[in-house]
């Protein structure tokens, strides 16, 4: 009888249910279902550039909206519901919902319902860089070593400066919060119907929530009490323990099964973050990077326990088990990628489409423009969200193509700098899979990054990574293979397509980048330099490429 | 009887006549008519962003249609031919023309009608930007005083730098050239058909040809062996004197006159730069600055002769005579404003309209963008055509609109710049008249100004202010009035609207001016800096605008 697993995937904007082959890891049926609320799912504050929420209140219905749909459309391929052998579901993180004792989300209940500091705090918002950096300053002063596997210091993206934040700016908030649930845990929960019991991803803990068997799980109470007693508190109600996500986290609910149509008491496993689900779904592996280009860009590594991974400054987590149990799980990322191209298509009021055809008609350098990638911040290897955007060269001439491809550009060059900081830390990166939406829509995208990044990047088969990684974990809970390693074997493939550098681009973007590595801790790191041959320098990489013959523009 | 001058204005890419009442100003009639070449009268080439000329061809016609025009409009306003007492010309420059020996411009006859190098090397064209740096090093090295009066440097923009890339990538045009004459020479030898023997005019000559009384006229021959034998040959077919435009340049000749519908014999005036020729109409007089905003911008200042001006590093130009006959003339600029803006309208595929109305909305500060004014290089005070522009603090939520404000700023800071270095040397700015189309066109950009500057702006009465200026010029040679400032007095009015600087914006302005100098400084001088701190002070302006309440946007 085939046996096929359930993914879930919780993407910013919307959910994505996958029902998979476990032979193969064939795609069976998919359903998709946005998020009701705000603005592509995500409620924004006009004064503020720093804030993004979801409300919770959008989850229950999109859920049941694409399972439906998965299910109808696998159905019709041949799949029936006792075929199910388990599920496993990922999310967007850190994004941390303050929820009452029943892990309800406060925002489901009034007076919060639209209160924006009870919702979801999306992982991309910012508002509580002053926290991150008071937290990250109070573990550096105490010498706690927390901040050991996240990169040196603590994000204003994750859970404990969201909480902290909360508790400072809206205590009736706070106050009616029992604990906060990474929304990578919350659908479990809700699926399980275990509440505040359910099982705790260490994917999300460990990368977000500074939680490591080594100092005994999440930070001590004396330490965040230290910060604010608000967080000393919440730590006696959060949970003790994380796990990977090859365990189980419980069985799907009575209540739950009826309203989805599917079998009561499958396990569903424990949560992962969208990215690491994405990294299993795309065959991640010592040596093999995969690079999840979507609104923002998730890099995601493993190596084997035995190889010593030291702390890697500047880059974001580094967590034994968080992606494959068994390895150590490095991640990285950038915070803005599809998120700046998008941005600039609306500021020119172009298509990308349009874009990108034009961009791609251009060469490495001939625009004399250099752009810094920090629209939404710099999450590695400076893990500064007040940094901003930079666009350099500018002309009377210069176009709206050739600054689409400066930014595409610039996050090439943000890529190869995070590929090089991990190198020199003794972790090799010989290899890129690519997956994502910037992946599948964008060859003028994939071409740049592996001339920028001069190494060959294939492309993940599947376009529903993180959705397909989710399933392997249901496929491992629903006991379908022994561990990850295996169920990888049989349902990752890769596509024929693979984008091989150019040698003529690839010498091109060696200076350019040397130049981005001026302006980018020029602007990001204390110290002098002098700037002042920049402007020149594009000019003479310009000039050089223009004494070959160049079509008019 | 009443009198009436003609104004005669060869602006970038359109001529325009003015018929004016000599007792106030008035404009009796218009005329304009645009160069039939190119791209708004301009040619361009694709693979050379510097390059900028205009062919002679279109000029005669072009001053035909403009002067028939305007003397049809005047005459429905009741004015007849023989109330004309001269005639008064400007136009841009440095302009120059290869001309042979007859005045006829090279590019009027075969085998040259298409070659790019025998037409008017526009003001704007920077492609000998080598040629010029030579020339500036070899004043230097031989201690030569020719770079006093042009701010210590020699310009791509000028004559001798585009005479000399003339000769060296078209030696053919270069063979075929008797001498070279500015665009405002052109014109007069045209209308009198005096040919190479018409009086130069000073302005030209001392702003863009490094001539001086001082040191006997032009750079003297040996010098310019030194740079080129091309040069120094060139040298002996240049006209030896040149002379204020107060002077007369000769008759109107017959078949012009003939040809125009004006009378013969009648006095043209020696030519003007089109800017000082619009100071002249702006009422420029000791302590008060007129800015020409239009495409670029000029800076146009006198101070009496009695005033010891000293030079001012990074300051186009400082000659006696070139403005008011009896003063000294200083010129400073930028080489793009409105070219900017209508570039920014472009990429964005805005009209300026929208731009400025959303624009106006936003407040000092709260964009927290910053950019450079240098799409076209910086003439003053940096001096350096290679530098490019700039824009800092872009998130995802930054607008087209803010970066038009942001570009707006830009070159405000650059004004105040150059007002700052002229006052450091002891030339005082107390009040500020805005002519030009931008001046004419942008209330918003005005208020910028006098936010940024914060000084009052006024407004020159006449939207045609250089054709009003070389109409002053007519009428002093005409013989109505005894000097410049006397006609001035009668002709030149102001208009009630006046822009007020607003305390609010002004001091937000200033912290802004401080970090547009810091970048300035930074990318456009040797020497290191330390720009860490650059993006966290634009939020911080940002934010600090934003504890007010903000209008969602």
């Amino acid at each position: 009888m085939p046996q096929y697993a359930l993914g879930l995937d919780f993407g910013t904007s919307s959910v994505r249910a996958l029902i998979v082959d476990c032979s193969d890891g064939r795609e069976a049926g998919t359903g998709i279902a946005h998020y009701a609320s705000g603005e592509d799912g995500i409620l924004l504050d006009a004064t503020d550039h720093n804030l993004a929420r979801q409300n919770p209140a959008d989850f229950p219905g999109a859920l049941l909206a694409a399972i439906r749909d998965a299910n109808q459309q696998a159905s019709a391929n041949g799949f029936r519901g006792d075929q199910l052998v388990g599920i496993g579901t990922d999310a967007t993180g850190s994004t941390p919902i303050p929820v009452d004792m029943e892990g309800m989300p406060v925002a489901m209940r009034e007076p919060f319902k639209q209160n924006l500091a009870a919702m979801a705090w999306l992982w991309k918002d910012h508002t509580s860089h002053k926290e991150a950096a008071e937290i990250a300053e109070k573990a550096r002063a105490q010498d706690k070593p927390y901040l050991a596997q996240c990169g040196g210091t603590y994000s204003s993206e994750w859970l404990w400066s969201k909480a902290l934040r909360c508790a400072r700016t809206a205590p009736e908030v706070f106050a009616a919060t029992h604990t906060w649930m990474e929304l990578c845990d919350f659908i479990p929960s809700r699926l399980t119907q275990l509440g505040v019991n359910v099982p705790r991803s260490i994917c999300a803990a460990g990368h977000k929530g500074m939680y490591a068997e080594e100092w005994g799980g999440l930070p001590d109470k004396e330490f965040l009490n230290s910060v604010d007693p608000a967080l000393g508190g919440l730590r006696e109600r959060m949970s003790e323990k994380a796990y990977p996500s090859d365990r189980i986290a419980g069985p799907l609910s009575e209540e739950r099964a009826q309203s989805f149509g599917l079998k009561a008491g499958m396990p569903v496993a424990v949560g992962i973050l969208d990215a690491h689900a994405g990294a299993v779904g795309s065959g991640v592996a010592p040596g093999r990077m995969v690079k999840i280009l979507g609104t923002s860009t998730c890099d995601i590594l493993v190596a084997p326990v035995e190889v010593d991974v030291p702390d890697i400054p500047g880059v974001a987590g580094i967590v034994p088990g968080s992606v494959i149990p068994g390895m150590i799980g490095i991640e990285a990322g950038q915070s803005a990628v599809g998120d700046i191209f998008a941005w600039w298509a609306r500021v020119c009021g172009r298509s990308q489409e349009s874009l990108s055809e034009e961009a791609a008609g251009l060469r490495a350098g001939e625009s004399g423009l250099l752009a810094l990638d920090w629209n939404n911040g710099n999450r590695n290897v400076l893990t500064d969200p007040l940094l901003t955007g930079l666009l350099v060269g500018q002309t009377l001439h210069t176009s709206a193509a050739e600054i689409y491809r400066a930014l595409i550009e610039a996050t090439a060059f943000g890529a190869r700098k995070i590929i090089r900081r991990i190198e020199e830390h003794g972790v090799p990166v010989s290899e890129i899979v690519a997956c994502g939406g910037i992946a599948d829509k964008s060859p003028l995208a994939m071409q740049i990054y592996a001339d920028v990044l001069n190494m060959p990047i294939r492309l993940s088969r599947s376009s529903q990574a993180a959705a397909l990684g989710a399933a392997i974990f249901g496929a491992v809970v629903g006991g379908v293979f022994a561990d990850v390693v295996s169920a990888q074997a049989a349902m990752v493939g890769f596509r024929d397509l693979e984008y091989r550098p150019h040698p003529s681009s690839a010498s091109v973007y060696q200076p350019l980048f040397s130049l981005y590595e001026d302006v980018h801790d020029g602007f990001g790191l204390p110290g002098v330099q002098d700037s002042s041959t920049i402007m020149k320098e594009l000019i003479r990489i310009k000039v050089g490429r223009n004494d070959e013959p160049v079509a008019p523009r």
